[in-house]
């Protein structure tokens, strides 16, 4: 596989997810909620955001994938959480673990742990992250990154071989492996933009969501794809605007506007052996 | 009466509904609180959302109107949404319920007919929503209806026997009725865009309780004038833009630009007896 | 100190500001946590929400600063909100109080006072919330005001020297004071669309928080800078647009953009003494 491939690869199976439009089941934090709502859906997946802990679990089941997002985890969203991966994993349903700010905080680092051993199909982070999760290092300050992405590849492999899904790596470049796969993929599309509107992180993670409902379980192409979505759909919106209000809404737009045929044109990166 | 005393009446309620800006005090769920603050304010009424179960008991008649919406049901949030209630109606005051994805999910289903008991002034759900909860077949998945409006006549008729107060079905088409009155009123304004943000239901609910809270007591009105109003807002967005996100913000900016004359100039509809 | 020291040293103050960019933990409302953590990075801080009791005592240590926003106060979240205020109390950071809505709800208004007697940097609120903070009139209608700012300076004052911080009053004119200090500084810029947008004075609260990390306890000029940066913001967004759905958005981008130089030519407003 070399990068044009990964390119073709990621404008089929995104144009097989808008087809689809599969519904993602999202337990996320309290701050991003609508943003991830309206990201997936300008994505092309659909959004539904059950919070009872009884109900999350029946919901997961229907929904075609579950997205774990840990950023305003409590006490009450934890047993939720529990209830919707058992349903996910019992339906054979995929789900993504976003592991916000681990490391520094306890309760969300032992449950991010106890998580992990339900073998998430994807999970995405920053390198802190990433780097606290497969037991190195303590994390940095919530969301920010202190690490940078190439230092994590080690991090990322060690726990895709944990968890037998894929991890995908976000910062400056963003980097997906995937156990029992020898090559990693380097995405290098996006903007500095990004980091100046809050959840643009964790709606990747629901769109990744929505990608491993259709990736045949192939979770490394889903993880590529939201990488080179969301970088493409930031720089979409770049040429519109520098202003952090605006590049929010252009960013929106241009989620619903990047196709297979701006992937191939203008999709940057490599893959690893 | 036809439908241009529909379109009539709603310009004029609408415009007296923006004069006295009614408080609505929303208990509604963490996806949308943001977009329906900012929509009902758009449209020219005030929010107010209190969750604690002993203040949103107080607060509720303070408030001109309450919305109670079951997006993200809770225990905690139920035992606060009781307490509103209760209070809303002892002080004479109208409340609309949105009972969002009832049918598959066992809690909320039975927590939204403990509400019917109470009387909604407005039940406001989409074709799914409004047959599960009138005892007929299970719901669809979460905010999508699987159904048509006007296969969900019948229930909703028989919802508001049941409730002495109106329905307003929407989707594609918007359908509303009310115990007591033999006529339905059909709306036809609107855009598949406004499927595309999330929350434009949610927020349709707050206005309309808000329009409620102006209407004296005739709540087929009140649910014309918030389909009439949200439909057209959409039209009005779409001349502007096609992409979800920009057309977000143009429908807040719409709901503040339609007015009585736009509504009598561009409001297409019917009334059946 | 005369006006233009004020222009001067605010302007001074937003830049070292964004150049430290710091870290806010941000205890607010259900309501505005996403525009509250777009507003703050526009402006050129960064947000983290902690919400967990255990999590936030630890996190509020960590970061630079801290806001309590009192909007939909739970049970839980005051028990989150006692942690994270003693544990930056102990660390020496600077804390902020909104207490939304004080007054007409027992349960805040008894949690504010609790929250008083640790001594927040600053408090921020409309004239009817700081009337009845400091043991005045019943509060107003939740977020609205029905006071007028300069009506409140008296209790401004009296609620300053109780806490041994600064007060900001927001309205038309924005006034702040300090114990200790004899003067009282008015900001007069802004525009009325400022109210017709959710979150505008919860964001300035995160704001007003941000500056307090980097003033060297001089809150008065924190205060002053949080008002002339949004007021400021208010009239460049006006400039673009007057509907309430593209002014939310010229009003983050405006916060980017308003710069010393901004604040110093178009600055209005007098000092008292």
């Amino acid at each position: 596989m070399d990068y044009s491939d990964v390119l073709r690869n990621a404008g089929t199976l995104l144009e097989k997810m808008r087809r689809a439009a599969p519904l993602v089941h999202c337990l996320t934090n309290h701050v991003v909620t609508n943003f991830t709502a309206n990201a997936l859906m300008a994505a092309g997946g659909a959004p539904a955001m059950i919070h009872d802990p009884e109900e999350a679990g029946i919901f997961a089941g229907v929904a075609n994938a579950l997205l774990v997002n840990l950023g305003t985890l409590e006490r009450e969203q934890a047993q939720a959480m529990r209830a919707a991966v058992q349903a996910a994993v019992a339906a054979g349903r995929p789900w993504v673990l976003d592991p916000v700010a681990v490391g520094a905080l306890p309760f969300r680092t032992d449950f991010a742990r106890e998580m992990l051993a339900l073998k998430p199909s994807l999970v995405r982070g920053n390198a802190s992250e990433i780097l606290a999760l497969s037991g190195g290092k303590k994390g940095g300050r919530g969301v920010d990154s202190v690490d940078s992405v190439l230092d994590a590849e080690a991090a990322a492999r060690a726990l895709a071989e944990q968890t037998g899904g894929a991890v995908l790596v976000t910062g400056a470049v963003d980097l997906v492996t995937m156990a029992g796969r020898p090559e990693s993929v380097l995405c290098c599309n996006g903007t500095p933009l990004l980091t100046r509107v809050t959840g643009v992180g964790c709606s990747q993670g629901a769109i990744a969501a929505a990608l491993c409902a259709c990736c045949e379980r192939d979770w490394l192409m889903a993880g590529a794809t939201a990488a080179l979505l969301v970088g493409l759909a930031g720089e979409v919106a770049e040429s519109e605007t520098r202003r952090p209000g605006s590049f929010q809404i252009a960013f929106l737009d241009a989620l619903d506007e990047v196709d297979a045929e701006l992937i191939l044109r203008s999709g940057k990166g490599a893959v690893e052996t």
